[in-house]
């Protein structure tokens, strides 16, 4: 917390997962401070010991909150919901929350840590973009088939979720990847409602302290 | 369901993520079913068109409950806690169940997903042994340092929690890729003691119907 008893968020605007908890603090109203760790400049600073005091994992998001520290942006998320449930970033019945967490679950581990920086560089340049569509389309095969039954207007019923949370900013890694998402019409028709929301417009990486000049919207 | 009512687990006796949900199962005292699913065999039964339309993500595990079908490990251990809360596998606390989920995600978000056969796959086989560890190794770090402050007899204070159920799996998976735990004092332990529980022991990878018979203990 800063002297003013604001949460801080340590973010870096390209995130997504560090997007998932801007857009969860935006729905719930929470003012925050943003101290931005920028994963690439200087080797990453997520490697700076007085980062890796604030995150063994040296990843970003971390949420300081309430006198603790959070990682993993799911855990961040589900605290928020305890403490703070309004509005709910999940549904009320236990079937509809297990969809959610499916979702959430799905992407956060089935589709990003495959198509993140730290995998990336595990393989020959010339083979980082098809190992990080691969990994995306292979999650968005059977995300599309899973929201046949669980979507109305957004991932989960007519009511913004966690599961919604994760999608925006996975869908923002595939426009990166330059995956074609002709064969996505459900996902592309929630993350095109999502991004007409007033918290996915003010979190985005486009509009962070940390975006470069070159990049804002 | 069964005819019989019983929930079905779609499983692979080594499969981490399937252990888990072995774990909890057992630890609620709720009867069900298995179905194997050979990860290996044919090519990988996970990608034959009827376990498609089971889990589109064509991953074990996924457990058929009261009517419907949930996949994603920790998704599927949500739901249970929430619709069989005893024994609980989350603290009453928000504070101690973020730090309950923030390593259960470090765990199925930070590491699993980084050592499993479909990333390995995507290397040159003399590297995926190096693959292997340095994702289990850069993880282990984190959360034994985690552990560090908030551990008792298990992953956070004396209750076993979900985190002890993310946390035994994957300790298998680091002997399997021959990491060596001597610096990891507080995993060994906490590893030690939940091995010696008999719902760990009842849903041990070698004790599972499909479990090959020169593997069974």
């Amino acid at each position: 917390m800063t002297e003013s008893g604001k949460p801080i968020l340590y973010s870096y605007f390209r995130s997504s997962c560090s997007w998932r908890v801007r857009i969860a603090l935006a729905l719930k109203g929470i003012d925050y401070e943003i101290i931005p760790i920028n994963l690439i400049k200087d080797g990453g600073q997520q490697f700076s010991k007085e980062f890796q005091a604030v995150n063994p994992m040296k990843q970003v998001p971390a949420l300081k909150i309430d006198g603790v520290t959070i990682g993993q942006s799911l855990a961040i998320i589900e605290y928020l919901e305890e403490t703070r449930p309004t509005p709910p970033l999940l549904p009320q019945d236990p079937k509809k929350r297990a969809s959610v967490r499916m979702i959430s679950d799905l992407i956060a581990s089935g589709i990003q840590p495959l198509q993140n920086l730290s995998v990336l560089k595990q393989v020959e340049e010339e083979n980082q973009l098809p190992v990080a569509q691969k990994a995306i389309i292979s999650g968005f095969d059977a995300l599309e088939q899973i929201l046949q039954s669980t979507a109305g207007k957004y991932c989960v019923g007519d009511q913004v979720s966690m599961a919604d949370l994760c999608l925006a900013p996975q869908v923002a890694n595939a426009e990166r990847f330059k995956v074609d998402l002709a064969p996505y019409p459900i996902i592309s028709r929630i993350n095109k409602a999502l991004l007409a929301l007033e918290a996915f417009q003010v979190s985005h990486p486009r509009r962070q302290p940390d975006t470069p000049a070159e990049l804002r919207a």
